[in-house]
């Protein structure tokens, strides 16, 4: 008979930010009300391939670290503002392969509006880039500031961190 | 010793007409200037399901008509101009999903401009959806007309199917 521990299981979080050329992930481990860094970087796509080739990497890169890291669950922004409609095709595609990555590994997705992420972590839904990343590494206790891809995914994974204790994101 | 025949090999091409809640279908196979419809049909995904659920079904379900009706290649219409970024996220979630399987299933994956498809059924590059419709059952002599996201997809096989002896496809 296990022991009640009245400790929390821990929860892995992964953390994307989607991108046709880099797809930035983090992963932070929650337990109870702490927070954990547990790894971060990117995946970069040579722009001169072949697009269907270069999906397949980036579904293969975001398998690679599912499976390295092993996070319970996943979270990405729920919708980018593109410029213009040939951008958020391109932006579409990546997006795609890495939500369907995430399920094929059997990981429920949430998906968390921008303005949501950038209150989270630095409480203004208007936050600058530069105000995100350094906001991640005060929460992390990082000993240098991550890439500014990897500062945004781990900035999805802590606004998930926490909001599944309230509030749930969309399911996606 | 294989007798030379003088035949050339049969070539199975799908063509693919990509959408986040229909995606067509059509498989046709050309014998030198021979053509001959193989199949066709559409992938329906049910709105309310969660985002990666819904892109996890295109994704097998293009799985299951290729493992079927094993194609050689796979043709896609190059670029879907939507009419605002927000739609053309949503297909491009879609595309990246149907592109991502066609080169898992080590199909060559080509792409052509609406204009080209068009122009190649039905010898007009702005020509009708119905006048498409319409061509592309007097191309393979069917006995009815396929279903318009069919009809498309048919459409994106004969443009391969004729342009594959010439003027190549942007390999994607």
């Amino acid at each position: 008979m296990a022991a009640a521990t009245g400790k929390a299981a821990p929860l892995r979080i992964l953390g994307i930010d989607p991108g046709s050329r880099v797809t930035g992930y983090g992963v932070v481990e929650k337990v109870g009300h702490d927070l954990r860094f547990v790894s971060c970087g990117a995946i970069r796509v040579a722009p001169g391939r072949p697009l269907a080739e270069r999906l397949k990497e980036i579904h293969d890169g975001i398998g690679e670290v599912i499976t390295s890291l092993r996070p319970d669950v996943a979270a990405v922004e729920e919708i980018f503002v593109a410029a213009n409609p040939r951008s958020a095709l391109t932006l579409g595609h990546a997006r795609g392969v890495l939500l369907l990555a995430a399920i094929q590994h059997g990981l429920a997705v949430h998906e968390y509006p921008a303005r949501v992420v950038k209150q989270a972590v630095a409480g203004s839904g208007r936050a600058p880039k530069a105000q995100v990343q350094h906001m991640v590494r005060v929460f992390l206790a990082l000993a240098g500031a991550p890439s500014e891809d990897a500062a945004d995914a781990l900035a999805v994974a802590l606004c998930h961190a926490n909001h599944c204790n309230g509030l749930p994101g969309v399911v996606s």
